[in-house]
């Protein structure tokens, strides 16, 4: 029987089965939904302590102008500029209730003092770990963002800062300069960006997304976002960056869970593997699993208990924000992945879902 | 330097080049868009002859009822049932005048009767050859699709078909039967979808969507579309399935151009390989060039002549359709491919690309 090149590749889909592939669809996280002059962005992991869900989230208020306000080193740049860490509950997670800000940007020298925003959540022995980008320079121009972490005995408040970041970025001499404008630039490592924090074969692994490769392509070409790791044997550091990194080529805001002893990442919207599961055996080394349409954005899981039963157990259902082109304010909104037929999906029955909402 | 394996697979992308990384933007087609009570769909490639662009689609009126209507032999099932070729014309691709019914389905007992529609075009020798997916069957129920084929010395009308299918599906023993219902079910070949025309290498290179590969996947899990060619010494045929089919292993609609001596295609929506624009040497063997987002559905592209200047420009601008859940009616919209920067495409900036078109 003669095969065409594309049968022999699909032979090879059906060799990894069909479990990895799913839908997504999206509705309303009432609470934390469009509201006028506010943004709120890059949910968290979503944790569940007693009877409610906790999420955390970068919000900030008021219109932001891009780098044409550069000349006014104080302007709002971007949505996640002079924002703040808030926390939101709820019971049935899809309903929920703003408590306040937990995490607020640091003062005049700080290396949170300009915003602190994207972050993610975990438990740990007792206590309630948020990692996030932490901006220290007067002039937001997209560079030296670090990871900040907080630590609170409660889930509601009472975060306390680390006195140092996790990960500084790494200045490559003449990559960064004056010039600098609305391109993260610098090698791998330059900026890190979106943590994603998971306890891991005993140690803590936490992936960022980094902007800028090398040089050449950034000046070149505009920007390019991979995921880089970095390990730690005490969950407050020190991080060590991987000698692999970066860990994936693709791939915007950071969503990662745990499966049968690895790691699986949704590779959304960037990069020439965008769209894709991934998987790796060793937390390192990702492989393609699955190819997927309207993926969520800045989504964060919940981290459910049973993450090994299935291989998107863990990405079962979370939020997500919605900035999309033609929307002014950022809002926060939930996914469910759909499973009711992986193999549906994977030849693409359900058709695609919609990122949009519909009425709210 | 130690590297992972998505770093790896990178450097492999980069060897591939960037050009055939795109966006899409899309745009009303004046005189095709919404209007209440009729479907415009699936709009053939465009040729250009004189000073017109033309273009034939799938047009019917009135509501359809799904297979919920079986008991009624009659009644409307799909969107593109009951439905009839009409013709278009435009001066500059944007503002479209209709000039009517082209290819009107057959009378009783034909192997047309019910519905014809998903046209494509080609000019060939100084005529105009249109094929079409045409269905002989008193109840629409997805099986038995045909190809036929209509010429004329005009691309405005007189089209004439021929008096034979140009491919008639395979039934394949037991996998057809009365109980057939809303699924397009037989081993590859059993169904004839969406053909679309290519002179190449001295032949006649017929694409067309099948659905369903296997019967047990068929009855298990769903729908299954992949691509076959057909192939024939004369532009009437007859046209040979190849012994290579399937020639893919995922996609919808049909979209293919020339380029380079070899076969580009725009593989959309459905399989483990959708959203990615793939290439074959031969027509034959397709590999997966690039990884795309929000591609035209059912689109037919422009036909300019410098397809070979570089591996997209026979994908330029086109007109496309929508048939997005909610919208009641469907439509014909234009694309229009965005090359700003390949490299950007491909990295993923400009962002995503918006199906929608705003206000019309």
């Amino acid at each position: 029987m003669k095969m065409s090149s594309a049968s022999l590749r699909a032979q090879k889909h059906e060799d990894k089965g069909y479990d990895w592939f799913c839908g997504f669809a999206y509705s309303p996280a009432y609470g934390l939904g469009p509201e006028e002059g506010v943004y709120r962005r890059d949910p968290s992991s979503i944790i569940k302590v007693g009877d409610y869900y906790y999420v955390y989230y970068t919000k900030s208020f008021g219109p932001h102008f891009g780098h044409s306000s550069k000349r006014d080193m104080g302007s709002k740049v971007f949505p996640w500029d002079h924002a703040d860490i808030w926390c939101a509950k709820s019971t049935d997670g899809v309903h929920w209730e703003e408590i306040g800000a937990v995490v607020k940007r640091g003062t005049k020298g700080e290396y949170d003092e300009r915003t602190v925003c994207t972050p993610d959540v975990m438990e740990y022995s007792g206590k309630y770990y948020l990692v996030y980008q932490a901006c220290p320079m007067a002039s937001y121009n997209g560079r030296m963002e670090s990871v900040g972490m907080a630590v609170s005995s409660s889930p509601e408040g009472g975060f306390e800062k680390l006195k140092e970041t996790l990960i500084s970025p790494q200045e490559d001499g003449e990559i960064f300069g004056e010039e600098a404008e609305n391109i993260n630039k610098g090698m791998f490592n330059g900026v890190n960006h979106d943590p994603m924090l998971l306890h891991y074969n005993g140690k803590f692994y936490m992936y960022y997304k980094c902007c800028g490769k090398s040089f050449d392509e950034m000046a070149s070409f505009g920007k390019d976002t991979r995921w880089g790791v970095a390990i730690a044997d005490e969950i407050t550091g020190p991080y060590i960056p991987s000698e692999y990194n970066p860990v994936t080529n693709s791939g915007h805001e950071t969503l990662l869970w745990k499966y049968n002893g690895g790691i699986a990442a949704l590779i959304n919207r960037d990069g020439p593997e965008k769209e894709t599961i991934q998987y790796a055996k060793d937390g390192i080394n990702f492989e393609v699993m699955s190819q997927v349409t309207c993926t969520p954005q800045a989504g964060g899981a919940y981290r459910c208990e049973d993450t090994n039963s299935s291989p998107l157990a863990g990405l079962r259902w979370g939020l997500c924000h919605l900035d999309e082109r033609g929307a002014q304010w950022n809002c926060i909104m939930r996914y469910d992945i759909d499973m009711r037929n992986p193999y549906a999906h994977a030849h693409g029955y359900p058709e695609s879902n919609s990122r949009s909402l519909g009425r709210w």
